[in-house]
């Protein structure tokens, strides 16, 4: 069968067979079919869906376009952790050094923010000298050496992924749950990470908006890092409102650390303990839950986390005294304090337009190529359910433009709404998906 | 809206502007918007169809989209007949010369066959001298000298169908109705034509297997004319079995001829009564059904039409002699009668079969670049509700190979199916749709 009939094929609602999945993936890489044959299909994909057989050898057939990553190099049990993005979200941070600290290695590839979305890396560049570019020699070397290496991703890695999803935002084909399952799986899967853990956000601040889309995005994820012998969970977490106070590059690593020193914002801390907790049992490493909890507690309290930390930004080139001083990393020249005018319970704060006030800072990249100003950033004081009186500071904007700063100023007071009556605010843990299937946390 | 918006909007089923159709349309033949993107919209476009007012603008916008034909210096009213193409179709070749006899200027464009059907361009081409590609100076001083002229299509002609047909038959994207309906008449609007008759074919051997496929492909099209308006009518006719006898391009030249000589096959005869009595009432010319029908009949019993026919030949180029000595056409060096071995009633004939056995004679092109051999065909002898004797001639093959003709008679046994009772034949002419509405013939 040529390209064409499989299209048809698949535009009939007909499954495609694992040989021609993979016919359509190593081709489309290769340059023998064109964008246009390729784009028809993502769109008879986008009405059709694909079932759990076509995604699993459309996830393998990806991550074995290019380079796949071999870290039997190192010893023991590797860990994964990844984010399907959201706002404020500095897990990673301090969940790589917290694991790191109990024994588990992490060695992660991570991406850039885009959008409304921030991302690991460059948050990491926000650190003087830090660098994310390590060779592969490099990062294997390092992850057996202290345990934590963090890179981001070659070229190599997963090349169909990188060509397919340029097409699917062109040609508005993105949000197909089985093709972004395949998409970040087919990463994972060449990473080379034994076990993974996936944070599905949900939320007004996820690509997920609806809660019920993201256990399926999980459940998907989820069943293809199975399949393909890794162990894997997902876990379903709250994005209506961003993770901890913090939203800006610099400005989140300063957050983190002190999350390190034990001043973390309680939403933060408690997804690392959990996702830690998971992590170090599916490993293997622990198998008692209490017992892998008290763990990661510890490595906040005993101070082994903060003291990976240092050790890690070193490694990389990275000045390590940020971890006791963070007035080393980028500062903006304006602070301004938002003064609220009302009174009421916050009850709904629409967390895309936060991110998107930090991306009107400077903060953000609308586009892949876009710089970023790793200086800029929100930090909000009063959380879901907070009460809040006329004249209480609702947040800080660290910025380094006035005109800027006036307009991301009324979009961070837009997406404040109050009630007059106290709020309970959603749960932070959703769900958890296993091989045990889908529970409620 | 940028392009990936519109995506957007069709594929989540919003009705498209007159100006954003516009703006795809001669974006796309510009060359500002890419491939990949119009065969991700043409697939969107599959799945939620189009409304008539989408469908309407895209017409309009394709037939804009290069030179309109003005044929307002050739004096009264020049008729148009398009045909979506069969197996054995030499309507034209009859029909053309009937109406410029009885005084109904016909002045058309063509297109060549592909896959199974013929195209009358081929078809005109069996004659030798006669040329088709004429000048736009050419063909509307002879439109207006004889009364009729034929001329395949010029590049500058709704050079946006041609880009986007060649996208569809590569994408997967070629049998949706709104889109074979636009391309269609996006060409009969840009031929300069002020009445159309389509002749939409449906059965075995038609694009359209199904009649109610048929029915609304003649609605869309007809609404299509009349909204730009341009009297319009179709014909929905059987494809059930080959028209006439004769299959082939030189074997349909002279078919035809051999039916302006008054010797035609009854159901070619009927087609060309029917479709030249509808032009001449909604053309004006005749008002009274019957003295149209009258005018067509007497076109060939007094000669006029093979007359007109020899002055046409001879306009284009061609030798006019071919009019009294079919002789001088091409003739295969192979000529074969396929004996039946069974009796019975010939009950179907697959005539996608018939046109793929001629087409495996090299009478046929399966890509558009192919070169075809004129001289060979199939002669049907039987046709559906004819008895079939053990020993009678079921076809004679000309062909110019004995391999190809091999298999070319494997296809052409397989294709006819006998019953051991009388079989009733279907009938020839089923609805007429005109502004009047949809009616049963």
């Amino acid at each position: 069968m040529g390209i064409r009939e499989l299209i048809e094929k698949k535009r009939d609602g007909r499954e495609l067979s694992g040989d021609e999945i993979d016919y359509i993936i190593q081709g489309y890489v290769g340059g023998q079919i064109p964008d246009y044959q390729m784009s028809a299909l993502l769109m008879a994909i986008f009405f059709r869906g694909m079932s759990e057989k076509e995604t699993e050898e459309m996830t393998l057939s990806m991550a074995h376009s290019g380079e796949m990553l071999d870290l039997s190099a190192v010893k023991g049990c590797k860990a994964d952790k990844h984010s399907t993005g959201g706002v404020g979200d500095k897990t990673t941070l301090v969940l790589a050094p917290m694991l790191a600290a109990c024994g588990l290695t992490v060695a992660k590839m991570s991406g850039r923010g885009l959008g409304h979305t921030g991302g690991t890396i460059d948050k990491l560049e926000s650190i003087p000298g830090f660098s994310t570019r390590l060779s592969m020699e490099q990062f294997t070397r390092q992850a057996g050496e202290i345990g934590l290496a963090l890179t981001g991703q070659t070229e190599n890695l997963v090349p169909a992924d990188k060509k397919i999803y340029n097409l699917r935002d062109v040609t508005g084909t993105v949000e197909q749950m089985s093709l972004i399952a395949s998409s970040i799986m087919s990463k994972k899967l060449a990473s080379g990470a034994d076990v993974i853990l996936l944070d599905v956000k949900t939320g007004s601040g996820a690509f997920m908006k609806e809660e019920s889309e993201a256990i399926e995005l999980a459940r998907q994820m989820t069943a293809l890092g199975l399949a393909a012998g890794k162990e894997t969970v997902a876990i379903v977490t709250d994005m209506d409102q961003p993770l901890g106070h913090a939203v800006g590059n610099a400005l989140e690593v300063r957050e983190a650390i002190a999350a390190l020193h034990g001043e973390g914002p309680k939403d933060l801390m408690e997804l690392c303990y959990v996702f830690g907790t998971y992590l170090l049992e599916v490993s293997g490493r622990v198998t008692d839950h209490e017992e892998a909890r008290g763990m990661m507690e510890n490595s906040i309290k005993s101070g082994a986390a903060l003291q990976k930390f240092a050790q890690w930004v070193e490694a990389q080139g990275g000045d390590p005294a940020v971890a006791e001083n963070t007035d080393l990393l980028p500062r903006a020249s304006i602070v301004m304090d938002l003064i609220t005018e009302s009174s009421g319970f916050i009850e709904h704060i629409d967390c895309e337009s936060i991110g998107r006030a930090c991306e009107r800072l400077g903060g953000g990249r609308s586009r892949k190529e876009d710089a970023i100003d790793l200086s800029v950033g929100v930090v909000l004081h009063k959380k879901v359910g907070d009460r809040l009186e006329n004249g209480d500071v609702l947040a800080t904007m660290h910025g380094n433009d006035l005109d800027s700063m006036k307009e991301a100023k009324d979009i961070l007071f837009g997406a404040c709404h109050l009630s007059r009556t106290p709020v309970e605010p959603g749960k932070l843990i959703r769900w958890v998906v296993s091989k045990n299937g889908i529970e409620k946390y």
